[in-house]
């Protein structure tokens, strides 16, 4: 039997950013994610369950996504992927970062930056001195979402190669699938697929313990009169039933703070259709959304350096509850 | 020394309403309000900390407000409502609700049906039976908002007559005020007056013990597919610091759930001082709000029956904020 | 008619504290307090909704509370509460403090060292300033606990005197009255009184916009490895509904961390009768409470320096449900 | 490779009651969980999330334990652990309950009724009729705790058989294991062992949304006059940075309401070590717990019928901090 490479979570973003101290000022002082490490190009960010960094800045001339990273099952692992790139003909190299000694990065076949890794150095967590918590005490990286041209194909190649499992999905009424919501931790997600002009990062989410730290964050931006940086919530999502707020950085990287989900351990869960016209998929609060956050995204890193170029989506055309 | 009639707090609204099983599902099922009385005509409601009825709801053939009423600090205090009333040459009569045998009905210079009455039946409670609390456990009356076409008249007159206190306003750069909130029970308001098209009323409130209990509202519309009454928030109001929630019921009536104001009882109190034009005073979050929240409420009865006659205001035009 | 001097709401306390060092980390670093004015003699503290300052703690040789002060309605009312104490042969003296020009402090008839102020510099709120907000989010003054021997005598005496309210009361099956709660600001309290040996303070409470903060704060402590802090709760008091959270400081003053209670400005509000022996009053969750907190307080203030003396109560015996 | 059998997660409880209307008076009308199926001999509930019923409540002349349940990977999982039965000689037969047409049974070398499922009739869950949802909204089925005289052996046998892992475990100065929390489903526990006389059942727990809502069921109670049954709590674990209550059932069965903990998935986790002598394991917020919570629990059903006898531990004594 040809089981995956074993990837187990969503482990990690590097975003390219201009300015290091308005992503300090708003990722540290206002968010409340925690440095573990400082330099004057990067700051290495984790949550307060997470005992590795989850998220990287890095000083850049211009803003984007150098890469969405997986925790792998083993060294082992990253060798079987290290090979199903080969096979399929990927872009691919090892790499190494600060606490990530052996890291694969392939260019999967729809033009994402997407890493790998399994060792990485443990720092304790800070889940238990709350003394030390700020803001809104965000806990854990939980998911990234990205629009793509063909949700289809992905969602197909991710499944067949590196094992994910789907939890829901929209589709419309020919049956062409719009986005899905892939997992292996066992929640709702650890990546979606949104269609749309792409390859782009439409968010990076963390997970937060419960809704009213949601709420409190959006306070906090307000005392700070920073409130713009609020694209869309809190609401509530009726696929994953997130309770959901999206925040846009200084660079325009759109933030998820996020709670709400449920397990999918089960072998035989089913996975939960919605139809794309269905507004309650992405509000069940009813109300509109911003368009931006339905087109806006973050160019992602191509292999030899410079932004994937986006195409267009042939799936066109904005839902009629798009303000 | 001219010491004003005193009028404690806000203490009941009567609705018209078309058709009252649908209401009572709106505000029984759903909202969790609690019935003390009900006929094929009337529901009498009030919430857990409430001890009376405070929102009566009326089939009626069109809706609309029957009236606003205050509580009074005694039976003596209407009557020097009532010879205030004679002294202005305001229409008003002596009236009976159940459990208020000794309501005194005027018609305020503005148009507005305000009932004063101090004797009110009793009941238990319901606040530490939380065995009983249903949906989000509303707890208690707490404000109305009226739209008047002079916001400042209308703020003079009650500060003047009926000892009220402002306790925050807003106005524009020529110092007209567009604004005005109002309080005797010594939080952030009793009632508060809208510029706008009037007189008719904007909403009528009720306080929530958190914030996330209001979420919690929105989760159980939306889990009855009812989350077109959703009418905006929830978000922070600069103004009063509130949490709100803004939903319509069947008939368009405008309810307000809310949280998160202060104590006013100091005597030296310095009211709030807001820029019509900036726009943290209606939402701290940001974003824009719908159009129907500025410019729609609820007609206000005439004294001899029928509906106030609607004027429009002379402060014209929309904040750049309304969507 | 004789109407009493009218007193506001209760509105600081000065506690004598042995190391500032400690007391700041306790109020400042783990509760998230905010410092006013700061010496090396004294801290001023506020929560986020006060305007002034609530909390001195200054230095001293033993601890102790050097008075608890409430705010009254005018200068001329401090006028009225000085000619009072003439009256009663109250020993009293003005004074002032920072921010205080002028503070009448008596002995009241059962020994405590009573504080009267109107006038107090104000500084900008910091309650809409979310992003400085600290620790659990303290948001204001609430209330003073105090130990007397003679609670009915003393009830009596404030709402004679002073115009006080009763909200709610314990007694025993002879009707003698064990404890009494009272107040002027229209909720559950401004400050209480317990039978037991006094004078002296049982706790100062601020209050809580909601109750995961209160749980919020046990986690802080915990963090910091100081939850020996907690001497009680977090519980719900059957009396003023309190969700409630008892910490003991440094030099052991205990400190009430408090939400949950309701309004009591209507003049026909009936006080709420307990029987001393309902266990419910003190914990509607049933268990147990340590005896120290029904036992130990601190030493307050005599008129001419040093400590009052402490008598024990005629009411003795603790009731059954004490551990 | 000698892969063990596949385990999912804890699936379910069938305990004996001994008057099922006062069972379902404590779990459905005051906890709020949801029935499935009901008889005059059974109760089959569920949380919003669950799809499949959870726990079973069994009308029987004695209280006590049937069995618990655990969802296997497949039916062929099924068949592996009956070949392991086998081969350990473990008692075992195939069994069927209401929508669970083919049920494993063992009892495990420990004394322990434990069975195995694949297949169920699963039931479109409540997650998102936010409507339906009754008293705290209780989430999903979490975990149990059984008492065993041989933490250590029993640790083992599940690791080694079942695939089961560490997260936690408390130890005494001479490494002799006290406790251990085990799991397959990616958080802190599916079950966890407890050192005391055995086999009996400590607890079986539910996962709430967050912690606010595990006060609000000891409100509920309170309300009911059912504070009693509130055994301990609410407060938090060091051990799995559980915010926990507990509460014991008209037959004494202690039933847990759980949230706060974190995610297990990564292979390299590093069980946590705790000393059983520190207390802020068991409760992070200090003070002491009811003796009962340590010592007592439900009998569970011998293979052939009746309660399995229960023996002493060898590590006796109780921790200091017990009440």
């Amino acid at each position: 039997m040809n089981v995956p490479p074993k990837v187990i979570r969503i482990g990690q973003a590097v975003l390219c950013v201009t300015d290091l101290q308005a992503s300090r000022h708003f990722y540290v002082d206002l968010l409340g994610l925690n440095i573990l490490h400082e330099s004057a190009e990067a700051l290495y960010l984790r949550a307060v369950e997470d005992r590795e960094w989850s998220l990287k800045l890095e000083l850049a001339p211009t803003p984007g996504v150098r890469h969405i990273g997986f925790k792998a099952g083993s060294d082992l692992d990253l060798d079987r992927i290290a090979a199903l790139a080969d096979r399929e003909g990927l872009p691919h190299r090892w790499d190494t970062e600060t606490d990530r000694p052996r890291m694969l990065r392939i260019q999967d076949p729809f033009g994402f930056p997407i890493v790998f890794y399994y060792q990485s150095v443990k720092y304790p967590w800070l889940l238990q001195r709350f003394d030390l918590h700020r803001g809104a005490g965000i806990q854990r990286v939980d998911h990234c979402n990205l629009f793509t041209t063909d949700v289809a194909a992905m969602t197909r190649w991710y499944i067949d190669n590196l094992g994910f499992r789907l939890t829901e999905y929209s589709e419309d009424d020919s049956h062409r699938l719009w986005a899905s919501w892939l997992q292996n931790k066992g929640h709702a997600h650890d990546f979606a697929l949104t269609n749309g002009k792409g390859p782009k990062l439409h968010h990076f989410a963390y997970w937060m313990p419960d809704a009213m730290r949601i709420s409190q964050v959006c306070d906090i931006l307000a005392g700070a009169n920073e409130e713009f940086r609020i694209e869309r919530g809190p609401g509530r999502h009726g696929i994953t039933n997130a309770f959901f707020l999206y925040l846009r950085d200084p660079d325009g990287h759109r933030i998820e703070l996020y709670t709400g989900d449920y397990l999918t351990v089960d072998p035989d869960f089913e996975p939960i259709r919605w139809n794309v016209n269905d507004a309650r998929r992405q509000q069940m609060w009813g109300g509109i959304a911003p368009r931006s956050w339905f087109l806006e995204g973050s160019a992602v890193e191509a292999f030899d350096g410079g932004w994937m170029r986006q195409e267009e989506t042939a799936l066109a055309g904005l839902p009629a509850y798009v303000r």
